[in-house]
């Protein structure tokens, strides 16, 4: 059987929001506020050292006994045999993902409709990151709140795997997500910018419990 | 048994030499004029679109009998289930690659001086590609054959594999390289950059005999 997994607090360690020398000390202290999950993307390495930055991550994941997911990588999530691997609309598709990382391992898909939800959860999806639930520092087109709101309801009616909002989500914006019944929220910049990521990670954690 | 495979005229696609339009027809033609190894090199692909780029030059390769190896990426290697992977000093150790390739598919590693080769045949490697030879349009320092010639006959000499001289190969300077006992050339400009790559495969295929 596969472990249930927590999706509730999923930190996205994106290395264009957070200066990479902080990299490893703050997601440390993100875990020790009670990350449940945590992604590391990484798009401008070369693979030897995305490889050696990915081992390190897992050494440390591993350490607070939360799973370690890549991003797009799937070479490099199997070299460092990571929990899983989290696949966009650009990368490999779900379903030879699947394949190659065989049923234990963990698929992770990011979805913005219902029907890039279907195809993922057909492919073999094991859950789905649904977005841009607000603006983004990277993706700032005006997104409406109650269009995002209508966008997780119908995929939550759509697809049966569990389901993490992405994009802008914060401490000041989370409660709009109250009553969605997603199983998580992903953050990127809420905790990898945050001045003290650990009491970051347990307000937002605590703030999970009302999704 | 390892099928033996024919190294004499190994094909690097470099998008960065070629214009990606032309891609599928150079090799094509290429391949008609009797190259016997192709390497996919993408530096500038999404994974999909890489993904889509190596299933269609597989399906090409397949139709001309010749081995397809996709550069660095071994998720796409696997995706496709090319020949082989090929990686550089900056791409997953070889011994990584090795494990998750698994003992049959060909693992090439690029070395220029003999600690790198001996490390890469430790690893795993089944061949080397052994360069720069000559200067290259992207690698224009100054190569002085007689530097190529004793660093290819050191490495050589050092390890029992299979290696393929590469860097600013083409017609021109081809017989600097007879009697040196390399398995074959790898070439990018030479042939992806060739008004006739049929023809010009075909002369360079005639020069290896020499080697």
């Amino acid at each position: 059987m596969r472990i249930p997994y927590n999706y509730a607090l999923y930190l996205v360690t994106d290395s264009e929001l957070c200066p990479r020398e902080n990299l490893f000390s703050q997601v440390e202290r993100a875990l020790q506020g009670g990350v449940t999950m945590v992604q590391l993307r990484e798009k401008d390495l070369g693979s030897l050292a995305f490889y050696q930055t990915a081992l390190k991550m897992k050494s440390l994941t591993d350490r607070y006994h939360v799973p370690l997911i890549i991003n797009d990588r799937l070479d490099i999530a199997l070299a460092v045999d990571a929990a899983g691997v989290h696949v966009g609309q650009s990368d490999l598709p779900a379903a030879v993902v699947r394949r190659l990382m065989g049923p234990e391992k963990l698929v992770g898909v990011s979805a913005s409709t219902v029907a890039e939800a279907v195809i993922a959860y057909n492919d073999g999806a094991d859950y789905l990151g649904v977005g841009a639930v607000f603006p983004t520092s990277t993706k700032k087109d005006a997104v409406n709140i109650k269009d995002s709101i209508a966008m997780l309801t119908a995929i939550h009616a759509a697809v049966p795997i569990p389901m993490v909002g992405i994009g802008g989500i914060s401490e000041k914006n989370i409660d709009k997500l109250y009553g969605t019944d997603i199983d998580g929220v992903a953050v990127v910049s809420a905790l990898m910018c945050a001045k003290d990521p650990r009491a970051a990670a347990e307000r937002l954690l605590a703030c999970t419990n009302s999704l």
